[in-house]
């Protein structure tokens, strides 16, 4: 086991629906609150079991929304009850990473290095992972906003990029480099173009900094954001709690972190990058997430019978025998309520169907 | 309505299990007991509803296994106890039919004709179906075994064929020809040349014979099977059903009607054609099923999303949500205990499902 880094903590923002793993992933219970590996442990879980290491005990900060907290709660009994912090509503990621960066300063201090790992992400080894956190916090203690660049295994579209720059020269951080900037999921011509240079590495949205830094870009570039999320944070371990979260969460701006921060800071050179060559993915659909599972069923293999379909992806989630005949390509996710019949090629468009049954007023299958 | 025929009896064997059409149609609860074209009534059920107005009431009388005897009693109520034979183990069509002919010979004498028709086929056209019936029985009184041959729609190489030779010239049968012979499935190519004659027609399993000549053909060809049928008959309405049936049951010839009776007698020029130019269908697979029914969902239209996936057929069967992306050719049957998801061109391979899941050790899903 690693040793734990002195002053570092850790966010992990459990939110999203995961509508691309519907029918599996509901909006009561999402995507990070779901065994996807069969290794035991949820992505939440494993997330926090992956952090602990590294923050020592109590160093983990969950923050979640407040319909999901108790499930959170149930599944990390390892946290403490002030190791939760529950949002009366989403106000995207900007807001949940703000609010964590501001409790903790308050309960920690100036010292405090956060980092930020989203709650449903899987990742393949620890001691890649671990080595780029410590050298992350490093170069966050001398200032930037370091995110973690991902050794891509190939021109996915369906990632962000980061660019990297020079050496930043730091001791104890000899990878870290400038990041140059953030670019948008690219084309496939594009994302070649860009795996070609050796510049470029994905963009996880993982990234460490100083609690005191993230709130003074904050402070900078949208100040009553800022000063709102400080309000909250200053009453949250007491009895005002409730009163201040009423009277101005609702207020906050909605913005994701990469365009209040990571971007405008980039561009102004306070962006580092730390190469992470740990294997890395989001989950994002079916498809990565039979790439990811070792055989091709999540759950009882002897529920499920292939003929002529050698490699179609099942997921009996409902204790029912499930047949595919004549479809390799298959996608079949099996769940009490809903059957979800597609193919690989349409991983993406998964989404679609939530948004279908929405529109036929199915409120209950989402 | 039409008038009843005097003397007209209708057979209808009920077996089966339909394995094509798994996991809707099961070994306990066969395909002629469902309703698969969402007319609310059974396949069964249309059997004998389009029966009972050209026989009068008491005119059909239904052959089917011990297992379903109960569940074909509820389903046709106009029955009376002694229009349902249950078969104590099943020994093939010629015992079923024969069975049913040597019942009507005991219960209604000599001039008795009877028509032979499955439980589980689909007709639309009475008109024309009925009148092909009464030719028929023309043709059949006249000592011949009748079989109706089906207008073929087109070269199917799932049927077989019946070729017809010069017309009878019977009165009252004008449209009744003589049977130069049958033939088992073809290919494609054979199929197109019998259409391509004018001569051949669909053999849909459908006749009309004396239950003397039938008996007396039995005879001839199967003796100790005719004996055992009789011996069984004259035993059917006393006190010695029982121990006859015990005794003697077990022992008959497994064999199909067509190659008992139909082929040798066609040889010897016996069998005679009446044409019937009504829509039919065997509902041998779910592309069948689909086919036959006007629109793409046997069930709870509500209950299908289809995106980029119209003329997927679906069942819904288990009163889940079925959602289909991508797969414009899909066959997805949700069942409460086996989803079945496969396409249209391997609709003819489902039965493999079924053999798959029996090598599983599965019983309980067959």
């Amino acid at each position: 086991m690693p040793s734990a880094i002195p002053g570092f903590h850790a966010v992990v923002p459990a939110g999203g629906a995961g509508t691309r793993l519907w029918p599996l992933s509901r909006a009561g219970h999402p995507k990070f609150l779901l065994d996807l590996t069969g290794s035991g442990r949820t992505l939440l879980q494993a997330t926090v079991d992956r952090l602990l290491p590294l923050t020592g005990a109590g160093g983990v900060l969950v923050v979640t929304g407040a319909r999901h907290a108790v499930a959170v709660a149930d599944q990390l009994p390892e946290l403490g009850a002030d190791d939760v912090l529950a949002e009366p509503s989403p106000r995207d990621s900007m807001a949940a990473i703000g609010l964590a960066a501001a409790v903790l300063l308050e309960r920690h201090g100036e010292d405090v290095v956060l980092g930020s790992f989203a709650a449903d992400h899987v990742i393949d080894g620890s001691e890649a992972f671990h080595r780029a956190v410590r050298e992350g916090v490093v170069a966050a203690r001398a200032g930037y906003v370091v995110t973690l660049g991902i050794a891509a295994t190939g021109p996915s579209t369906a990632f962000g990029y980061v660019r990297s720059g020079a050496l930043l020269g730091l001791d104890g951080a000899p990878t870290v480099a400038h990041a140059s900037g953030f670019t948008e999921k690219p084309d496939a011509e594009t994302a070649t173009a860009y795996l070609a240079t050796g510049e470029y590495r994905w963009n996880a949205g993982m990234f460490l900094v100083r609690a005191r830094v993230l709130l003074d870009h904050l402070a900078a570039q949208l100040p009553a954001l800022a000063a709102g999320l400080r309000e909250i944070a200053a009453a949250w371990d007491s009895h005002a709690r409730g009163e201040v979260l009423e009277r101005v969460w609702p207020g906050l701006t909605k913005i994701a972190i990469d365009h209040a921060i990571a971007e405008p800071v980039a561009a102004a050179g306070g962006v580092a990058v730390v190469p992470g060559d740990f294997t890395w993915d989001d989950v994002g659909d079916f498809d990565s997430l039979a790439q990811l599972l070792p055989g091709d069923t999540l759950g009882d293999e002897t529920a499920v019978l292939r003929l002529d379909a050698a490699g179609a992806f099942v997921v009996p989630g409902a204790g029912r025998a499930v047949t595919v005949l004549g479809l390799p390509d298959a996608v079949v996710v099996d769940t009490p309520d809903a059957v979800l019949v597609t193919t690989r090629a349409h991983a993406q468009s998964v989404k679609s169907a939530v948004d279908g049954w929405r529109a036929a007023g199915r409120e209950d299958l989402l």
